[in-house]
Protein backbone atom coordinates (compact mmCIF):
# COMPACT_ATOMS: atom_id res chain seq x y z
CA UNK A 1 0.00 0.00 0.00
CA UNK A 2 1.52 3.57 -0.71
CA UNK A 3 0.51 6.64 0.57
CA UNK A 4 1.62 9.98 -0.73
CA UNK A 5 1.79 12.81 1.75
CA UNK A 6 0.97 16.69 0.37
CA UNK A 7 2.08 19.35 2.78
CA UNK A 8 3.78 22.30 3.24
CA UNK A 9 5.93 21.03 6.12
CA UNK A 10 7.54 17.89 4.89
CA UNK A 11 10.14 17.79 7.43
CA UNK A 12 7.57 17.33 9.96
CA UNK A 13 7.47 12.98 9.01
CA UNK A 14 10.81 11.96 8.93
CA UNK A 15 11.01 10.73 12.50
CA UNK A 16 7.69 9.31 13.07
CA UNK A 17 8.23 7.25 9.31
CA UNK A 18 11.63 5.53 10.17
CA UNK A 19 10.39 4.47 14.20
CA UNK A 20 8.28 1.82 15.66
CA UNK A 21 5.79 -0.56 14.33
CA UNK A 22 5.29 2.08 10.94
CA UNK A 23 9.45 2.21 10.15
CA UNK A 24 9.48 -1.69 9.98
CA UNK A 25 6.66 -1.78 7.95
CA UNK A 26 8.30 0.64 5.44
CA UNK A 27 11.51 -1.52 5.89
CA UNK A 28 9.80 -4.29 5.22
CA UNK A 29 8.48 -2.18 1.82
CA UNK A 30 4.65 -3.62 3.46
CA UNK A 31 4.12 0.05 2.83
CA UNK A 32 5.54 2.79 1.05
CA UNK A 33 5.18 6.81 2.06
CA UNK A 34 6.36 9.18 -0.27
CA UNK A 35 6.17 12.84 1.10
CA UNK A 36 5.65 16.00 -1.11
CA UNK A 37 6.65 19.65 -0.48
CA UNK A 38 3.40 21.35 -1.92
CA UNK A 39 5.90 24.17 -3.04
CA UNK A 40 7.10 21.67 -5.68
CA UNK A 41 3.64 22.44 -7.82
CA UNK A 42 3.84 26.40 -7.29
CA UNK A 43 4.64 28.65 -10.65
CA UNK A 44 6.05 31.87 -8.82
CA UNK A 45 9.13 32.61 -7.83
CA UNK A 46 8.19 33.26 -4.02
CA UNK A 47 6.26 29.33 -4.52
CA UNK A 48 3.39 31.15 -3.16
CA UNK A 49 0.61 28.28 -1.23
CA UNK A 50 -1.60 30.49 0.18
CA UNK A 51 -3.94 33.39 -0.11
CA UNK A 52 -6.00 35.84 2.16
CA UNK A 53 -9.39 34.66 1.90
CA UNK A 54 -12.22 36.42 -0.14
CA UNK A 55 -14.48 38.08 2.25
CA UNK A 56 -12.18 38.78 5.20
CA UNK A 57 -11.23 37.22 8.47
CA UNK A 58 -8.52 36.15 9.79
CA UNK A 59 -5.49 33.92 8.71
CA UNK A 60 -4.42 32.57 4.93
CA UNK A 61 -6.34 30.09 2.69
CA UNK A 62 -4.31 27.07 0.68
CA UNK A 63 -5.04 28.08 -2.46
CA UNK A 64 -6.69 25.82 -4.80
CA UNK A 65 -3.80 25.38 -7.53
CA UNK A 66 -1.15 23.80 -6.44
CA UNK A 67 -3.30 20.78 -4.72
CA UNK A 68 -4.91 20.29 -8.22
CA UNK A 69 -1.72 20.24 -9.79
CA UNK A 70 -0.25 18.13 -6.75
CA UNK A 71 -3.45 15.47 -7.25
CA UNK A 72 -3.18 15.45 -10.73
CA UNK A 73 0.73 14.59 -10.86
CA UNK A 74 0.52 12.04 -8.40
CA UNK A 75 -2.62 10.36 -9.96
CA UNK A 76 -1.04 10.76 -13.45
CA UNK A 77 -0.70 7.13 -14.06
CA UNK A 78 -4.36 6.47 -13.27
CA UNK A 79 -5.94 9.81 -15.17
CA UNK A 80 -7.32 7.80 -18.62
CA UNK A 81 -9.89 6.77 -16.38
CA UNK A 82 -11.16 8.50 -13.15
CA UNK A 83 -13.71 5.10 -12.68
CA UNK A 84 -10.31 3.21 -12.59
CA UNK A 85 -8.73 5.32 -10.58
CA UNK A 86 -11.28 5.81 -7.70
CA UNK A 87 -11.40 1.97 -7.63
CA UNK A 88 -7.71 1.96 -6.51
CA UNK A 89 -6.81 5.45 -5.24
CA UNK A 90 -8.14 7.71 -2.79
CA UNK A 91 -7.49 11.58 -2.14
CA UNK A 92 -8.62 12.73 1.37
CA UNK A 93 -8.13 16.04 2.31
CA UNK A 94 -7.48 16.48 6.15
CA UNK A 95 -9.17 19.38 7.95
CA UNK A 96 -10.70 20.59 11.42
CA UNK A 97 -14.32 20.32 9.00
CA UNK A 98 -13.94 17.04 8.18
CA UNK A 99 -16.03 13.44 8.66
CA UNK A 100 -14.82 12.37 12.17
CA UNK A 101 -12.25 9.70 11.06
CA UNK A 102 -13.50 6.20 12.95
CA UNK A 103 -11.52 2.62 12.91
CA UNK A 104 -14.40 1.56 10.24
CA UNK A 105 -12.91 3.71 7.90
CA UNK A 106 -9.50 2.76 8.66
CA UNK A 107 -10.62 -0.52 6.84
CA UNK A 108 -12.01 0.92 4.87
CA UNK A 109 -9.25 2.67 3.05
CA UNK A 110 -6.72 0.12 4.08
CA UNK A 111 -8.15 -1.79 0.88
CA UNK A 112 -6.50 1.08 -1.38
CA UNK A 113 -4.22 0.66 -3.11
CA UNK A 114 -2.97 4.48 -2.76
CA UNK A 115 -3.99 7.14 -0.43
CA UNK A 116 -3.02 10.42 -1.08
CA UNK A 117 -3.46 13.00 1.66
CA UNK A 118 -3.31 16.27 1.57
CA UNK A 119 -2.50 17.93 5.05
CA UNK A 120 -4.51 21.20 5.14
CA UNK A 121 -3.96 24.08 7.48
CA UNK A 122 -6.19 24.25 9.62
CA UNK A 123 -6.93 27.58 9.32
CA UNK A 124 -8.45 26.60 5.71
CA UNK A 125 -7.93 25.75 2.55
CA UNK A 126 -9.80 26.90 -0.50
CA UNK A 127 -13.51 25.31 -0.51
CA UNK A 128 -12.98 23.85 -4.35
CA UNK A 129 -10.34 21.48 -2.77
CA UNK A 130 -12.71 19.78 -1.24
CA UNK A 131 -15.50 19.57 -3.00
CA UNK A 132 -14.16 19.33 -6.47
CA UNK A 133 -10.56 17.42 -6.06
CA UNK A 134 -10.68 15.03 -3.16
CA UNK A 135 -12.81 12.22 -2.15
CA UNK A 136 -13.21 12.76 0.96
CA UNK A 137 -12.56 15.29 3.96
CA UNK A 138 -11.54 14.30 7.36
CA UNK A 139 -11.31 14.79 10.59
CA UNK A 140 -9.23 12.70 13.63
CA UNK A 141 -10.98 14.47 16.56
CA UNK A 142 -12.84 17.09 17.60
CA UNK A 143 -10.27 19.58 18.11
CA UNK A 144 -7.95 22.27 16.50
CA UNK A 145 -4.67 21.18 15.47
CA UNK A 146 -1.84 23.85 13.86
CA UNK A 147 -2.31 21.30 11.25
CA UNK A 148 -2.89 18.08 8.90
CA UNK A 149 -0.14 17.30 9.48
CA UNK A 150 -0.29 14.30 12.79
CA UNK A 151 -3.76 14.07 11.37
CA UNK A 152 -2.40 12.43 8.05
CA UNK A 153 -0.01 10.24 10.15
CA UNK A 154 -2.71 9.11 12.34
CA UNK A 155 -4.37 8.06 8.93
CA UNK A 156 -1.49 6.54 8.20
CA UNK A 157 -0.88 4.72 11.38
CA UNK A 158 -4.22 2.92 11.80
CA UNK A 159 -4.60 1.70 8.06
CA UNK A 160 -0.80 0.47 8.25
CA UNK A 161 -1.31 -1.47 11.45
CA UNK A 162 -4.46 -3.25 9.65
CA UNK A 163 -2.03 -4.46 6.81
CA UNK A 164 -1.01 -8.33 6.94
CA UNK A 165 2.70 -8.79 8.15
CA UNK A 166 3.02 -5.17 9.35
CA UNK A 167 1.98 -5.94 13.40
CA UNK A 168 4.71 -8.54 14.16
CA UNK A 169 4.04 -11.44 16.19
CA UNK A 170 4.13 -10.07 19.56
CA UNK A 171 1.63 -7.26 18.71
CA UNK A 172 -0.37 -9.52 16.30
CA UNK A 173 -4.11 -8.85 16.82
CA UNK A 174 -4.94 -12.22 15.60
CA UNK A 175 -6.53 -14.44 17.97
CA UNK A 176 -8.74 -17.05 18.15
CA UNK A 177 -10.95 -15.67 21.44
CA UNK A 178 -10.83 -12.11 20.79
CA UNK A 179 -11.47 -9.80 18.02
CA UNK A 180 -9.56 -6.40 17.28
CA UNK A 181 -11.65 -4.31 19.09
CA UNK A 182 -12.62 -6.62 22.26
CA UNK A 183 -8.90 -6.92 22.65
CA UNK A 184 -8.06 -3.47 23.55
CA UNK A 185 -11.51 -2.72 25.55
CA UNK A 186 -10.90 -4.81 28.94
CA UNK A 187 -7.99 -4.02 31.87
CA UNK A 188 -4.83 -5.47 31.13
CA UNK A 189 -2.48 -6.70 34.05
CA UNK A 190 0.89 -8.15 33.97
CA UNK A 191 3.46 -8.72 36.97
CA UNK A 192 3.67 -8.06 39.45
CA UNK A 193 0.61 -9.70 41.54
CA UNK A 194 1.38 -7.33 43.76
CA UNK A 195 2.66 -3.04 43.39
CA UNK A 196 2.69 -1.23 46.32
CA UNK A 197 1.41 2.83 45.44
CA UNK A 198 1.91 5.32 48.48
CA UNK A 199 2.15 3.18 51.08
CA UNK A 200 -0.82 0.50 49.65
CA UNK A 201 -0.21 -2.61 48.00
CA UNK A 202 -2.50 -3.15 44.60
CA UNK A 203 -2.78 -6.32 43.54
CA UNK A 204 -3.91 -7.83 40.28
CA UNK A 205 -7.65 -9.07 40.09
CA UNK A 206 -7.64 -12.81 41.45
CA UNK A 207 -9.72 -14.19 38.57
CA UNK A 208 -6.97 -13.46 35.98
CA UNK A 209 -4.96 -15.34 38.15
CA UNK A 210 -7.07 -18.21 38.68
CA UNK A 211 -6.44 -20.40 35.58
CA UNK A 212 -10.04 -20.50 35.12
CA UNK A 213 -10.73 -19.55 31.14
CA UNK A 214 -14.49 -18.90 31.05
CA UNK A 215 -14.67 -16.88 34.18
CA UNK A 216 -11.54 -15.08 32.46
CA UNK A 217 -13.28 -14.08 29.46
CA UNK A 218 -16.78 -13.24 31.66
CA UNK A 219 -14.74 -10.80 33.65
CA UNK A 220 -12.86 -9.04 30.55
CA UNK A 221 -16.52 -9.11 29.35
CA UNK A 222 -18.50 -7.32 32.22
CA UNK A 223 -14.98 -4.91 32.21
CA UNK A 224 -14.77 -3.82 28.96
CA UNK A 225 -15.85 -0.07 28.40
CA UNK A 226 -16.82 -0.12 24.79
CA UNK A 227 -19.56 -2.42 23.22
CA UNK A 228 -17.83 -3.73 19.85
CA UNK A 229 -20.60 -1.77 18.17
CA UNK A 230 -18.05 1.44 19.12
CA UNK A 231 -15.26 0.78 16.98
CA UNK A 232 -17.15 -1.47 14.44
CA UNK A 233 -19.67 1.25 13.81
CA UNK B 1 4.04 25.17 29.56
CA UNK B 2 6.56 21.90 29.58
CA UNK B 3 5.21 18.83 28.32
CA UNK B 4 7.14 15.32 29.14
CA UNK B 5 6.67 12.70 27.43
CA UNK B 6 7.31 8.98 28.06
CA UNK B 7 8.04 6.67 25.36
CA UNK B 8 9.00 3.38 24.19
CA UNK B 9 9.61 5.39 20.90
CA UNK B 10 11.67 8.38 21.97
CA UNK B 11 13.34 8.73 18.91
CA UNK B 12 9.66 9.62 17.31
CA UNK B 13 9.32 12.79 18.01
CA UNK B 14 12.10 14.38 17.07
CA UNK B 15 10.99 15.58 13.08
CA UNK B 16 7.58 17.15 14.65
CA UNK B 17 8.80 18.90 17.63
CA UNK B 18 11.19 20.71 15.50
CA UNK B 19 9.08 21.75 12.93
CA UNK B 20 6.36 23.60 11.69
CA UNK B 21 4.47 25.74 14.48
CA UNK B 22 5.41 23.78 17.33
CA UNK B 23 9.44 24.17 16.08
CA UNK B 24 9.49 27.42 16.37
CA UNK B 25 7.17 27.50 19.75
CA UNK B 26 10.12 25.49 21.30
CA UNK B 27 12.41 27.67 20.15
CA UNK B 28 11.27 30.82 21.00
CA UNK B 29 10.87 29.08 24.81
CA UNK B 30 6.95 29.48 24.53
CA UNK B 31 7.05 25.90 25.28
CA UNK B 32 9.49 22.48 26.19
CA UNK B 33 9.29 19.24 25.72
CA UNK B 34 11.06 16.58 27.01
CA UNK B 35 10.75 13.05 25.54
CA UNK B 36 11.51 10.31 27.90
CA UNK B 37 12.79 6.49 27.24
CA UNK B 38 10.86 4.51 29.36
CA UNK B 39 13.59 2.26 29.74
CA UNK B 40 15.41 4.54 31.63
CA UNK B 41 13.64 3.64 34.67
CA UNK B 42 13.80 -0.44 34.01
CA UNK B 43 16.22 -2.15 36.58
CA UNK B 44 16.87 -5.05 34.65
CA UNK B 45 19.95 -5.89 32.40
CA UNK B 46 17.49 -6.41 29.25
CA UNK B 47 15.51 -2.90 30.48
CA UNK B 48 11.90 -5.13 29.97
CA UNK B 49 9.34 -2.49 29.96
CA UNK B 50 6.71 -5.29 29.21
CA UNK B 51 5.29 -8.85 30.39
CA UNK B 52 2.62 -11.46 29.00
CA UNK B 53 -1.11 -10.23 30.24
CA UNK B 54 -2.32 -12.52 33.15
CA UNK B 55 -4.95 -14.68 32.85
CA UNK B 56 -3.69 -15.24 28.84
CA UNK B 57 -4.59 -13.31 25.33
CA UNK B 58 -2.19 -11.73 22.52
CA UNK B 59 0.25 -9.00 22.91
CA UNK B 60 2.38 -7.40 25.77
CA UNK B 61 1.22 -5.39 28.51
CA UNK B 62 3.09 -2.27 29.64
CA UNK B 63 4.49 -2.91 33.43
CA UNK B 64 3.53 -0.87 36.14
CA UNK B 65 7.07 -0.48 37.56
CA UNK B 66 8.98 1.82 34.85
CA UNK B 67 6.27 3.85 34.77
CA UNK B 68 5.72 4.77 38.32
CA UNK B 69 9.41 5.36 38.89
CA UNK B 70 9.21 7.45 35.82
CA UNK B 71 6.05 9.79 37.45
CA UNK B 72 7.85 9.51 40.82
CA UNK B 73 11.13 11.18 38.84
CA UNK B 74 9.18 13.83 36.81
CA UNK B 75 7.35 15.26 39.31
CA UNK B 76 9.70 14.81 42.17
CA UNK B 77 10.10 18.56 43.13
CA UNK B 78 6.56 18.71 43.80
CA UNK B 79 6.04 15.39 45.60
CA UNK B 80 5.78 16.84 49.27
CA UNK B 81 2.39 17.61 48.24
CA UNK B 82 0.09 16.04 46.37
CA UNK B 83 -2.52 18.97 46.30
CA UNK B 84 -0.13 21.42 45.49
CA UNK B 85 1.34 18.76 42.74
CA UNK B 86 -2.28 17.98 41.23
CA UNK B 87 -2.73 22.03 40.64
CA UNK B 88 0.17 22.41 38.68
CA UNK B 89 0.93 18.93 37.23
CA UNK B 90 -1.62 16.85 34.86
CA UNK B 91 -0.49 13.10 34.47
CA UNK B 92 -2.21 12.11 31.43
CA UNK B 93 -2.24 8.20 29.98
CA UNK B 94 -2.84 8.15 26.00
CA UNK B 95 -4.90 4.83 25.14
CA UNK B 96 -7.67 3.75 22.65
CA UNK B 97 -9.69 2.99 25.81
CA UNK B 98 -9.45 6.82 27.43
CA UNK B 99 -12.02 9.26 27.36
CA UNK B 100 -12.25 11.44 23.80
CA UNK B 101 -10.20 14.25 23.66
CA UNK B 102 -11.53 17.58 22.62
CA UNK B 103 -11.01 21.01 21.95
CA UNK B 104 -12.49 21.51 25.80
CA UNK B 105 -9.71 19.35 27.10
CA UNK B 106 -6.91 21.27 24.92
CA UNK B 107 -8.13 24.39 27.16
CA UNK B 108 -8.53 22.88 30.01
CA UNK B 109 -4.90 20.81 29.88
CA UNK B 110 -3.42 24.27 28.72
CA UNK B 111 -3.70 25.72 32.02
CA UNK B 112 -1.40 22.85 33.73
CA UNK B 113 2.25 24.36 34.44
CA UNK B 114 3.49 20.92 33.15
CA UNK B 115 1.44 17.85 31.20
CA UNK B 116 3.37 14.25 31.32
CA UNK B 117 1.97 12.17 29.31
CA UNK B 118 2.43 8.53 28.95
CA UNK B 119 2.49 6.86 25.46
CA UNK B 120 1.18 3.44 25.84
CA UNK B 121 1.23 0.76 23.72
CA UNK B 122 -1.97 0.27 21.85
CA UNK B 123 -2.02 -3.43 23.01
CA UNK B 124 -2.18 -2.91 26.80
CA UNK B 125 -0.77 -1.11 29.92
CA UNK B 126 -1.37 -2.79 33.12
CA UNK B 127 -4.39 -1.13 34.77
CA UNK B 128 -2.63 -0.05 37.86
CA UNK B 129 -1.23 2.96 35.63
CA UNK B 130 -4.62 4.30 35.12
CA UNK B 131 -6.10 3.48 38.36
CA UNK B 132 -3.72 4.69 40.76
CA UNK B 133 -0.91 6.73 39.24
CA UNK B 134 -2.36 9.07 36.50
CA UNK B 135 -5.10 11.90 36.70
CA UNK B 136 -6.60 10.72 33.58
CA UNK B 137 -7.14 8.56 30.22
CA UNK B 138 -7.27 10.11 27.00
CA UNK B 139 -7.65 8.66 23.52
CA UNK B 140 -7.59 11.13 20.52
CA UNK B 141 -10.76 9.26 18.77
CA UNK B 142 -12.19 6.41 17.63
CA UNK B 143 -9.79 4.07 15.87
CA UNK B 144 -6.28 2.08 17.26
CA UNK B 145 -2.85 3.31 16.50
CA UNK B 146 0.06 1.53 16.50
CA UNK B 147 0.87 3.27 20.00
CA UNK B 148 0.28 6.26 21.98
CA UNK B 149 3.19 8.27 20.67
CA UNK B 150 1.19 10.54 17.81
CA UNK B 151 -1.60 10.82 20.98
CA UNK B 152 0.76 12.45 22.68
CA UNK B 153 1.90 14.87 19.80
CA UNK B 154 -2.10 15.59 19.68
CA UNK B 155 -2.58 16.65 22.81
CA UNK B 156 0.87 18.84 22.61
CA UNK B 157 0.44 20.68 19.06
CA UNK B 158 -3.64 21.25 20.77
CA UNK B 159 -3.10 22.74 23.75
CA UNK B 160 0.00 24.20 22.61
CA UNK B 161 -1.78 26.68 19.70
CA UNK B 162 -3.96 27.95 22.43
CA UNK B 163 -0.83 29.47 24.50
CA UNK B 164 -0.43 33.16 23.78
CA UNK B 165 2.55 34.03 20.91
CA UNK B 166 2.62 30.61 19.41
CA UNK B 167 0.27 30.88 16.95
CA UNK B 168 1.95 34.18 14.73
CA UNK B 169 0.00 36.80 13.22
CA UNK B 170 -0.41 35.18 9.89
CA UNK B 171 -2.09 31.89 11.73
CA UNK B 172 -4.11 34.12 14.81
CA UNK B 173 -7.27 33.16 15.39
CA UNK B 174 -7.90 36.40 17.44
CA UNK B 175 -10.19 38.19 15.61
CA UNK B 176 -13.41 40.77 16.66
CA UNK B 177 -15.86 38.88 14.76
CA UNK B 178 -15.08 35.49 15.17
CA UNK B 179 -14.52 32.83 17.55
CA UNK B 180 -11.96 30.35 17.65
CA UNK B 181 -14.85 27.89 16.72
CA UNK B 182 -16.50 29.34 14.18
CA UNK B 183 -13.80 30.54 12.25
CA UNK B 184 -12.88 27.00 11.85
CA UNK B 185 -16.70 26.09 10.08
CA UNK B 186 -17.33 27.81 7.22
CA UNK B 187 -16.07 27.48 4.01
CA UNK B 188 -13.19 29.38 2.93
CA UNK B 189 -11.98 30.90 -0.69
CA UNK B 190 -9.15 32.45 -1.76
CA UNK B 191 -7.83 33.70 -5.17
CA UNK B 192 -8.25 33.00 -7.99
CA UNK B 193 -11.67 33.73 -8.33
CA UNK B 194 -12.23 31.09 -11.15
CA UNK B 195 -10.61 27.77 -11.41
CA UNK B 196 -11.09 25.47 -14.22
CA UNK B 197 -11.46 21.99 -13.13
CA UNK B 198 -12.24 19.18 -15.51
CA UNK B 199 -13.20 21.58 -18.01
CA UNK B 200 -15.20 23.32 -15.49
CA UNK B 201 -14.89 26.86 -14.50
CA UNK B 202 -15.35 26.53 -10.18
CA UNK B 203 -15.91 30.27 -9.12
CA UNK B 204 -16.17 31.57 -5.67
CA UNK B 205 -19.72 32.37 -4.36
CA UNK B 206 -20.30 35.85 -5.27
CA UNK B 207 -21.37 36.92 -1.66
CA UNK B 208 -17.84 36.38 -0.84
CA UNK B 209 -16.84 39.26 -3.31
CA UNK B 210 -19.58 41.52 -2.45
CA UNK B 211 -17.87 43.34 0.25
CA UNK B 212 -21.29 43.51 2.55
CA UNK B 213 -19.76 42.51 5.53
CA UNK B 214 -23.44 41.43 6.93
CA UNK B 215 -24.46 39.24 4.34
CA UNK B 216 -20.83 37.37 4.25
CA UNK B 217 -21.39 36.98 8.18
CA UNK B 218 -25.00 35.59 7.33
CA UNK B 219 -23.73 33.04 4.70
CA UNK B 220 -21.04 32.17 6.73
CA UNK B 221 -23.23 31.66 9.30
CA UNK B 222 -25.44 29.80 7.63
CA UNK B 223 -22.72 27.12 5.91
CA UNK B 224 -20.73 26.32 9.07
CA UNK B 225 -21.01 22.67 9.39
CA UNK B 226 -21.12 22.33 13.20
CA UNK B 227 -22.42 24.42 15.67
CA UNK B 228 -20.24 26.02 18.10
CA UNK B 229 -21.74 23.26 20.50
CA UNK B 230 -19.59 20.69 18.65
CA UNK B 231 -16.03 22.26 19.75
CA UNK B 232 -17.16 23.54 23.25
CA UNK B 233 -18.96 20.78 24.56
Amino acid sequence: MKFDIVTVFPEAFESYLSSSIIGRAIKKKLIKVNIHNLRRWTSDKRKTVDDRPFGGGPGMVLKVEPIAKAIRSLTKQQTTNNKQRKAKIRIILLSAKGKLFSQKDARRLARYKQLILISGRYEGVDERVKKYLTDEELSIGQYVLTGGELPAMVVIDACARLIPGVLGKQESLQDESFSEENYLEYPQYTRPETFGVKGKNRRVPKVLLSGDHRKIKEWREKNSKFGRQTFNS
